[in-house]
């Protein structure tokens, strides 16, 4: 079920994205075309999912969440990109594929980076999205939060900060909360806010997102250093070669895996709060910490 | 009367941006200190500039003012921190200063242009904005859509693809409609919004917003050939290094100049249409097309 569930948003998201990208005029050739590289390069589309997955369970109509949905992967896009760029990460491969600045040139990534940034502004606020007013504001504030200083940009920056440098758990912890936490809590935030959702529901389905939030990342540490070049996608062990705190690292391999199973178990006894059928989110939850990519 | 207004709107927009980059939080210092070199770097400050002299012809609330100055300064600043990059037009000064990625690095450069684009929404969809929410939605539209591929980075895009190459007139026109003009237009009709102008006002200050966005890059193209490096704060005669397509190459420096003399009159031409007292932005108009700088 959580399969099907999985494909079926990724194809849905991807159309939704394809059909914004699509309709862009041909003026700037290079700019579009980089901008469709990095936004259909693939990818688990965990994002997209959760505001699938949370909105179908508070009976949000589908076509507003394909808006949220390819809003939230067009920033989750646009990260990865400038991410990818030689002053950051320098990473040439992505999912396999060579990354935008590879496939193009730096100038056009850096550029279709800021372009897609601003696609998810321009997505939500479209006047024909059949979103009330009041949403749509609730939504980019929290979108806009969630990107920006106080959320992935700051964590990001953080992130650069510590390299080559020893931090604690608390720092990071705080450094994956606002670099990859903050995205993932505002794909269920998106949702509550177009559900209009009880407080019951915004508190379990936060603490939901904030538990597998993390989660992801502690197992993508340990994917690191457990898969495979091949199964990656990325080079295997570039966390080591970078210096980078890691949870295991800083836990151990054994104790990051309790890590992230107590943090599932965080999120499965959230929703057990709520009287609804939530097996789908339950199984993304376990399938957070059991991925091997 | 036009230096007073323009000294009066850099230090309102300098204050405004201050105060809401020292309100974040201290956790990338880095990040941090880089965005308020990017957005306090100094500068004519246009944009800020339409937003208030349109907001008070108009008689906008001059608080809801500083806010639209604010996020439309924060989507010009990113973009100048973006271009100055290696990558880009690999620039070192800027208004003589060090430009971002010399101060800090590259990688702080990037995020820093990022973080300030994230910023502009944040700052329009402020709940305490003051503003009413379906006229917030209107401004990020209009924001987004001048910023994104239909605007500015598109705009950037064309100029990059067409550097060594020689365009024709409408190609240079189309290039700085969308790489500065959209940016400036927007400037206008964000007040246009704050205001509920009416169509005749609408239609006025529009064909003025355009007018003098196109004559605006006019100026710019001549003084990089008559003015020196000392008062562009940039080296003198970079467009003709970088072998660009500009107005006095297409027109002539004679050209130009008429064309830029044209401009202005379009720009009077349609204030003279609203029953206003409208004598700044007519000195405006006549300024964009007198400075050296």
């Amino acid at each position: 079920m959580l399969k099907a569930a999985l494909h079926s948003c990724q194809t849905r998201v991807d159309q939704t994205l394809a059909s914004y990208l699509d309709a862009l005029p041909g003026t700037a050739p290079a700019l579009k075309a980089a901008m469709r590289h990095g936004a259909l390069l693939g990818g688990k589309r965990i994002r997209p999912f959760l505001v699938y997955a949370v909105g179908d369970l508070l009976a949000v109509d589908k076509t507003k969440l394909d808006r949220l949905a390819a809003a939230i992967e067009c920033i989750h896009a646009y990260s990865l990109i400038h991410d990818d760029l030689p002053a950051m990460d320098d990473d040439d491969l992505r999912r396999g594929q060579p990354t935008v600045h590879i496939a193009f040139d730096e100038a056009t990534a850096i550029l279709a980076g800021d372009a897609l940034q601003t696609l998810a502004f321009e997505i939500i606020s479209d006047a024909e999205s059949g979103l009330a007013p009041a949403d749509q504001i609730a939504m980019i504030a929290v979108l806009a939060k969630a990107s920006g200083y106080l959320g992935m940009c700051g964590g990001q920056a953080i992130d650069l900060a510590s390299e080559g440098k020893s931090i604690d758990l608390t720092q990071l912890t705080q450094l994956h909360n606002l670099k990859t936490g903050a995205l993932i809590r505002a794909a269920v935030e998106l949702s509550l806010i177009a559900a209009h959702a009880c407080e019951r529901d915004r508190d379990a389905l936060r603490t939901y997102a904030e538990a597998i939030g993390l989660a992801f990342q502690v197992q993508d540490d340990i994917l690191d250093i457990t898969s495979t070049t091949e199964e990656l996608g990325k080079p295997q062990g570039s966390d080591l070669d970078a210096n980078k705190s890691t949870y295991p690292k800083l836990l151990g391999l054994d104790g990051a895996r309790r890590t992230a199973e107590a943090l599932v178990a965080d999120a499965l006894s959230a929703l057990a709060k709520m009287p609804y059928n939530s097996q789908l989110l339950a199984d993304f939850a376990r399938y957070i910490v059991e991925r091997r990519v």
